[in-house]
């Protein structure tokens, strides 16, 4: 049996409906199902979960996450640490992470926000920038899948790519970097710097004031990984100086950004309510469907969390 | 010697700047420099130039149009005919049009103007549409240098790619349809239609509610060539009945947009003040510098304006 933890009757009634389409003969239930004996959960499919909820399924072979990342999960402190994690992943993910990525670095490109206020205001407001996409580097922090299928986007449109990641990563089109040695110099090729690392103890806060003032001078700056990887009070502080330029932002911390938070109007800040890379529930059914017939016929699980790497 | 009509006493300058730097010995000027004397003009680089200025030289060589649309030059009943006419052209006019169209139809792919109201009003809206770009054909009409400059972008993003144009053109990476029999079965396969076309008598008033009758239910529309070319009544109710679901656009008629327009608030529109394909002016002084040199070598000029097309 399989148990889903999402948000929404419906949304959790939907998932289990699309993993029987796809596995016929699993067993799908949402989580708060009357009569379910969480007991005899095998698999569970989650968002968010309950502290606890996942310690209380002796029998249970497979965690997946509802998300890329599995922050989500990992920080409840009795988490089943022997139990395989599995980060959601498919092709899709990475393709509307890519369609994420070229619209941020366009919309930094082409003044996006500049129009959306002026658009508002209904001012007539000509302006056109200096740079084309192809005098711009755009530098990836975090080359894992989600990433490379940006590359090619972004190289389609003009921009020369690098990429940085933990260990080194060979993507076509990208220039790599690995390590923290290497990363001073990724930074200071980074004329668009995209966030995508995953989220761990060590990457907490990576975006503060030492990090942006390597970039180069009128820089700009995409999170589409975690909030609490930038340091907030940093950020505005290098908006403010021109050290940035502008910034995209699709998470925040806490997420609903508060009604309060200095980003909503900042006049160089566009907000968009962590959306990035979210696939169709239909191709991410599919996606879970399809680990649990390779497992269960003794094929390795894709997206493995990696307890010495964090993620 | 050439005159220079460009909005802005400082522009002007800079273009003669510009003329000279690349065309040493060239006499360039701005058309209201004191003491300038008409007739001796040569060569005139104009935008939106007086009825009846051109027509007052009578040793006019070649008019250079400081737009990619010669519009605003054959609107004036006096303009000398028997002169060449240049449209602007040059990598860069393709590479900014490649751009814009790219973030135009990320825009709508991506619900950015659900998010830039959303930001205004300091709500977090989470949407998540169902397509990708994989999902979706873009149709350019108007399939020309600027238009053939967005086809391995979208491609390179995940979009299928249809063109029409007025005779048939062939652009890797796009399925081709020519002349007004072939009009509707592309417009049958655009579920994102790009109007690029040039303007003449024949294309004003095109994007009429025929047209959008004939696109896909739920299509979307970007405009980036001329403000005439659409039909406001007809695209509102587009909108409002849910046959076009958003449209971006650059362009409008007049410009700039009036502060009582109904675009400027409209849920479903981006207005940008025609942005679109503006290169950068020392790019535009290299391309007429480059045009001048080879044609006063006897070689032939590019982009020339054809009567009989009206382009």
């Amino acid at each position: 049996m399989l148990l889903v933890k999402a948000e929404g009757a419906r949304v959790r009634q939907s998932w289990c409906d699309l993993l029987a389409e796809f596995r016929p003969g699993l067993v799908a239930r949402p989580y708060d199902a009357p009569g379910i004996r969480v007991e005899d959960a095998t698999y569970a499919l989650a968002w968010e979960p309950e502290p606890g909820w996942l310690a209380s399924m002796p029998k249970l072979r497979v965690i997946f996450s509802l998300g890329a990342g599995v922050d989500h999960i990992t920080r409840d402190p009795s988490w089943p640490r022997g139990v395989p994690l599995v980060r959601m992943g498919g092709e899709e993910t990475g393709q509307r992470m890519g369609e994420y990525i070229a619209w941020a670095c366009l919309t930094l490109l082409r003044d996006g926000r500049d129009h959306a206020i002026a658009q508002a205001e209904r001012r007539w407001a000509y302006k056109v920038g200096e740079d084309t996409a192809r005098d711009l580097t755009v530098g990836i922090m975090g080359m894992g899948t989600l990433g490379a299928a940006a590359v090619p986007m972004l190289r389609g449109l003009g921009y020369g790519v690098v990429g940085w990641s933990r260990t080194r990563k060979t993507v076509e089109g990208a220039e790599s970097f690995a390590g923290p040695e290497e990363l001073d110099a990724f930074l200071a090729r980074s004329q668009v710097l995209v966030c995508l690392l995953p989220s761990t103890p060590e990457t907490m806060g990576i975006v503060d004031a030492a990090l942006l003032a390597k970039l180069p001078r009128g820089a700009s700056l995409v999170n589409a990984a975690r909030g609490p990887h930038v340091v907030l009070p940093d950020l505005l502080e290098a908006l403010d100086s021109g050290q940035l330029s502008g910034a995209v932002l699709d998470v925040f911390d806490p997420e609903p950004l508060p009604v309060d938070s200095p980003l909503w109007a900042h006049p160089k800040v566009t907000v968009t309510p962590h959306v990035a890379s979210v696939a169709r529930r239909r191709e991410r059914a599919r996606y879970v469907a399809d680990a649990i017939a390779a497992f269960e016929a003794g094929g390795p699980l894709p997206n493995l969390y990696d307890p010495e790497r964090g993620y």
